[in-house]
C-alpha cells in the first residue's frame, strides 16, 4: 500500500483543481496582458481565482492579493521591501521574528543582519507557542515589521496571530503573517487579524506548485521584488501564469469551504488522532509540544531510542512517506530546529517523526500505517545501542 | 479561422511539452527535497530536464542552472544581486545596459537609480542594433554589470553578444543577456559568447507559463532573491515546480534541436517572410529597422496613417492576435518604447504592428491574415484623417 504523510512538505494537486487548469495549457493560452481574444479568454477564469482567494481569506474588496511564485517569493517580498522602503531608504532598523519560522523568514532575516538589520528572534513556550505579550516587550521605535508564522510546519502549532495582530495595530508596526500552513487547515481571516501581509503557497493546500499568494492590506506598502511589466498593478512583474493562477483559486476555494473545513477539523482530524493515540501507546513516545492548538492534520512524535532517519526508511520501505521536519532543511540531515528551539537534549532532536495528513488519506491507510510503525518502532529499538527502557528519562528531558 | 500571431508575448505548450508534465500534478507529486520515494520519484525527470537545459544553451557541466519563476525573476536576480554584492557591499556603483530591454530590466534598473546607482543606457542604431563599441566606451572603473538582451521582443533584432561578451571579458566586467526572445530562435551558446549570466522563459518557446531559467557561469557570484531553503543549490529557495521544470526542460529540448533550430530557420522564417512581403506591396509600409539580424519569426511593421491599436482591433475580429509590441505594457497605450527609441516621429511611433510566428502556424493561415490584413489597412486608411497618400514622406521618417 502506498501512503501518503506527508501533506505539510507538498500535496496532491487535486483532481478537481487539475481539470480546471488543464485548458491553460494547450488550448487558451494567450497572455493575460494581450488585446486580443487569445489573451483576454483567460480573464474569467482568472477574476474567478481572484475571487475565490479574497473569499478563502475574507480579504476586504480593496485590499490586493499579489499572484507570486510560491510563499518564499511572498515572504521575501515583504521582508525585503521594508528592508528597501523603511530601512534602507527609512528610519527604522528592527524586525521581529521567532524562532521557528519556515528558512523562508529565517534565511531572508539572516540575509538582512548582514546588512546591518537588528532582527529579534523570540522562543515559543515548552508548548511550542510563541505568546503574545513577547512580541510587545520586543517592540521598540525601530521596529519596522513582525513576521510571526500563523502555523508551524513541523509542530502544527497554531499561534496567536489575533492578539499580535492588535499589538501590531496599536503600535503602529506593520504586521506580517506566514500563513502557508493555516490554510485550509482552519479558518484564516485577515482583517479579523488586523493583519498587513500573509504569505501563502498552492502546492501545501492541494493546488499546483510554483504558485504562491500575498495578501496585502490597502494602505500597506510593498516595494515590488520582481520589477518589469505591469502585472499586478505593478507589485509583481512578469507574465501571470494563468494554469497556475486559476489552479491556486480553485484549490483555496476547496480547501477553505465550510465544508471542507469542517472534514479537516472531523474526519482529517480523527485519522490523525487516531494514527498519534495508537503510537503514544508505545512507551517513552510523547507528542512535540503537546496536543493543543494544533492544525488538525499534524503530529511530531518523538520515539525515544530510534532515529528519525531510520524510521524514515522503514515507513518508505513500507511505502509510507512521512518526514523528521521541513522538507527545506532535509538535504542536510541537521537537527529539527523547532526541536531545538524546545532546548531538549540533542539525543531528543533527532527523535521527531512528523506525520501529516490530508483529505485524501483512508482510514484503511492509517490502519496500515499504524502496524508499520509499530513494527519499525520494535525492530529500531531492537538495533538502538543508546535506547535502554528507562520510563521516567523521557518526560523530564522536555 | 483562427491565427495566433503573438508567439513573443507568449507561445501554446507544445502538446508534447504537456505530455510530460502532466503525471507531476496529481501522480507523481511529491516534494523534491523529501527524502522517501514520493519525492525521490520526481527525480529521474528532473535530471533529464536539467540536462535539456544545458544542453540547449551549452552550458558547462560546472555551470549552474538555476530554476527560477520566469525571465523578470531571473533578471531582477541578476541586477539586484550584484547591487547588494558590488555596489552596496562592494565598490562599484554602475550598471550599463540598452535603452531598448524589456521593462524586466530597464524596472530593476530605474529602481536601482532611485538607490544611487549610475545607470548607462545606451542607445541603438538606425537598424535598431546596440553596436558594440558603445559598451567599450561606456565601461568606467565603477561598471559593476553589462546586461544586454540578446534578441529583441519587438522588432526581433539580434545584437552582438559575442563581441560584447569579448569586451567584457577584456575589460573584467560580469556581463548577463536577457535571452528570453534567442531561445528556441538561433543556437544559443553562452560559453562562445563568454556569457556570467542568461535569463530566459520557458513560455516564449512552447513551455509553460511561470516557469524560468538563470544561466550562472562556474566563478560568477549570485545573491539570492528568494531566501529560504536549500533549493537550487541555496541560491534559489522555494518548492521546487517539478512539473514546470520538466516542462520547461522538454520545451528547450524541442526548442534547440538541429532540426528545431532548422525548421525555425527555414519554414518559420519563410511564412514571416511571405507575409511580411505581402504588407510591404501595401504603399508606406516599412519593417522598423530593416530586415537584417533579426530572428526568423518576428516582424515589426510601421503602416502609414493606421494606428497600431485600431488594426489589432481589425485583426482580432477576424480572429488574429498580434500585438503593437511588448504585451506587459499593453495595459498603458503608451508608444512602443522601442519605435521611440529609433528616434522617429510620434505619429510614426503609433503605427507599428507586430507580427511574432511560430513552428504552429501554418501556409494556410498566413494566407488567411494577408488577406485580413490588406482589408484591414484599406478599412483604416479610409477612416484616417491623418493619413493623406504622400509616398516620400514615410521613409524620411526614420
Ligand atoms: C526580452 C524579454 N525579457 C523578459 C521578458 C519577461 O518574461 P516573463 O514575463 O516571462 O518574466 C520578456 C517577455 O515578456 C521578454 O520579451
Ligand atoms: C511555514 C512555511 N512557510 C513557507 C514555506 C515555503 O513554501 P514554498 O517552498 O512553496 O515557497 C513552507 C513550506 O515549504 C512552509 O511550511
Amino acid at each position: 500500500m502506498e501512503v501518503y504523510l506527508d501533506n505539510n512538505a507538498t500535496t496532491m494537486v487535486d483532481p478537481k483543481v487539475y481539470e480546471e487548469m488543464k485548458p491553460f495549457f494547450c488550448d487558451i493560452y494567450g497572455n493575460p496582458n494581450s488585446l486580443h481574444k487569445f489573451g483576454a479568454g483567460t480573464h474569467p477564469k482568472m477574476v474567478e481565482a481572484l475571487d475565490f482567494l479574497y473569499e478563502g481569506i475574507n480579504a476586504a474588496d480593496e485590499d490586493d492579493i499579489i499572484i507570486t511564485g510560491n510563499a518564499t517569493e511572498s515572504n521575501n517580498t515583504v521582508i525585503k521591501g521594508i528592508w528597501v522602503d523603511k530601512i534602507l531608504n527609512g528610519d527604522k532598523n528592527h524586525i521581529i521574528t521567532s524562532e521557528v519560522e519556515h528558512p523562508a523568514i529565517t534565511a531572508a532575516c539572516k540575509f538582512l543582519e548582514t546588512q546591518g538589520v537588528k532582527v529579534t528572534y523570540l522562543p515559543v513556550n515548552e508548548e511550542g507557542i510563541l505568546e503574545a505579550s513577547l512580541v510587545r516587550d520586543a517592540i521598540t521605535e525601530e521596529t519596522a515589521l513582525v513576521t510571526i508564522m500563523w502555523a508551524n510546519n513541523e509542530t502544527g502549532k497554531i499561534f496567536p496571530i489575533k492578539e499580535i495582530g492588535l499589538i501590531c495595530k496599536t503600535t503602529g508596526v506593520a504586521f506580517h503573517s506566514d500563513a502557508t500552513q493555516a490554510i485550509g487547515k482552519f479558518p484564516v481571516d485577515v482583517q479579523e487579524c488586523n493583519l498587513d501581509y500573509i504569505s501563502f503557497s498552492a502546492h501545501k493546500f492541494h493546488g499546483p506548485k510554483g504558485v504562491g499568494g500575498l495578501y496585502v492590506k490597502k494602505g500597506s506598502e510593498v516595494t515590488p521584488l520582481l520589477h518589469g511589466g505591469e502585472q499586478m498593478g505593478g507589485n509583481r512583474a512578469g507574465t501571470v501564469d494563468v494554469a497556475s493562477m486559476v489552479g491556486m483559486g480553485w484549490a483555496m476555494h476547496l480547501a477553505t469551504s465550510t465544508m471542507a473545513l469542517a472534514y479537516e477539523k472531523n474526519h482529517v482530524s480523527k485519522l490523525r488522532d487516531k494514527l498519534e493515540a495508537a503510537i503514544l501507546e508505545l512507551p517513552e513516545t510523547i507528542v512535540i509540544g503537546g496536543k493543543e492548538n494544533r492544525t488538525p492534520n499534524t503530529t511530531l512524535i518523538s520515539i525515544r531510542g530510534v532515529e528519525g532517519e531510520s524510521m524514515l526508511w522503514d515507513l518508505n520501505q513500507n511505502g509510507i512517506g512521512a518526514s523528521t521536519g521541513s522538507a527545506c532543511a532535509s538535504e542536510d540531515l541537521e537537527a529539527n530546529p523547532v526541536m531545538n528551539a524546545f532546548g531538549s537534549d540533542s539525543e531528543l532532536a533527532h527523535t521527531g517523526v512528523r506525520f501529516s495528513l490530508s483529505r485524501f488519506n483512508t482510514e484503511e491507510q492509517i490502519d496500515y500505517a499504524i502496524k508499520v510503525v509499530q513494527g519499525a518502532v520494535k525492530r529500531l529499538r531492537g538495533l538502538s545501542s543508546s535506547y535502554a527502557y528507562a520510563p521516567e528519562s523521557h518526560k523530564s528531558a522536555l
